[in-house]
């Protein structure tokens, strides 16, 4: 992608497996290059989106949340937050990065809460048809060890973390398919070792890309 | 539709038309003839639908709302709608009347905002690809009656009701173009004439339906 179009770096991967700490790396590394970034989230990163994101992990269980409407909520705060915030950082030639993307939407909505792929892809064309991030770090480790890093954070859990480990077993085999399927844009990250070698890895692979966003 | 599968009445309009009115004539109508009515609207209709109406409705500028992310909102709080209300109502034999459907959906984010009635199409074909209204009345009458009678009724505004005239009259020519494809189930109600006069036109069509229902 072009320095005029912006660059697009998404972190993705269960709860639990670092992501805040590695996207502090991420742009902290990037901004030293001189390059704008624009650290943001998903779902939310833009006031309206914030708001359906608080409604998505609103813990309390006077009435479920239908899946179909999950999915939609999803892909309405995404719209939002792209609008305002993604679209227009890459526009100026910013690097937006991004936790958690559409992968989040194939691994948690898809493969663990079973919607269709299909319906995926669809929203995916109606949402961002020709948007993919330029690079997407899928921090990877066991879901025993993932739940145990949650718990040691203590507080309150959303009605994601409050799902089973069946669940978050699902997610991981949805993010590793999508790996799979993806090798050039979706770079597994064994998040399980020391966080020195995983910055060692994701600098490998930002010093590949930067040159074509400088 | 079979009695065991209940009933589905949609009313719509744009804002001042009379819905709220007509709604209660309707259910109070059906359930004179013993039948068991649900009264309900959309967007909402349930409290997790509720609050995304909210979202949809809040009129504060600070942010716009994007027309993906609100239709894709519209769609959300349907989908929570209809799993929570209308599908088990309609499953033990009620008659669900609800204020607003599908159909406001290609008035207002279709034929106002401009959002490709293809669009609507696939959305409506993954929340409700099997269920359309028996009968929906759409009370017409012209834009600027109707901004006429919202004026009078005073109070705050929603981010609806700040659009202005030309919005609603693309509204009113996307509802009379629904009711020209689908003369059958959308009926036409002038909504400009005497109570009298529009409660003898509903009534006469619900006649004919109470039969499948009873």
């Amino acid at each position: 992608m072009s320095a005029a179009h912006g660059g697009f770096i998404t972190l993705e991967g269960s709860e639990g497996v670092g992501k805040t700490t590695n996207m502090t790396f991420v742009c902290d590394y990037l901004a030293a290059q001189g390059l704008e970034v624009v650290r943001t989230r998903e779902p939310g990163g833009a006031p309206r989106a914030e708001s359906i994101r608080a409604l998505l992990l609103d813990p309390s269980n006077d009435e479920p949340l239908d899946d179909c409407a999950e999915l939609l909520l999803v892909f309405a705060a995404r719209a939002q937050h792209l609008s305002q915030v993604v679209r227009p950082a890459m526009a100026r030639g910013a690097i937006v990065v991004c936790d958690r993307f559409t992968d989040a939407t194939y691994a948690y909505q898809g493969a663990a809460r079973g919607m269709p792929s299909a319906w995926i892809d669809q929203l995916r064309g109606l949402v961002h048809p020709a948007l993919t991030p330029d690079i997407t770090f899928l921090l990877d480790m066991p879901v025993a060890d993932a739940a145990n890093r949650v718990a040691a954070r203590g507080g309150q859990t959303d009605r994601f973390e409050q799902e089973r480990a069946a669940f978050f077993e699902q997610v991981r085999q949805g993010y590793l398919s999508l790996a799979a399927q993806e090798p050039g844009r979706v770079k597994v990250i064994d998040a399980a070792r020391s966080l020195k070698a995983i910055e060692q890895d994701i600098m490998t692979h930002l010093d590949r890309l930067i040159p074509s966003w400088t």
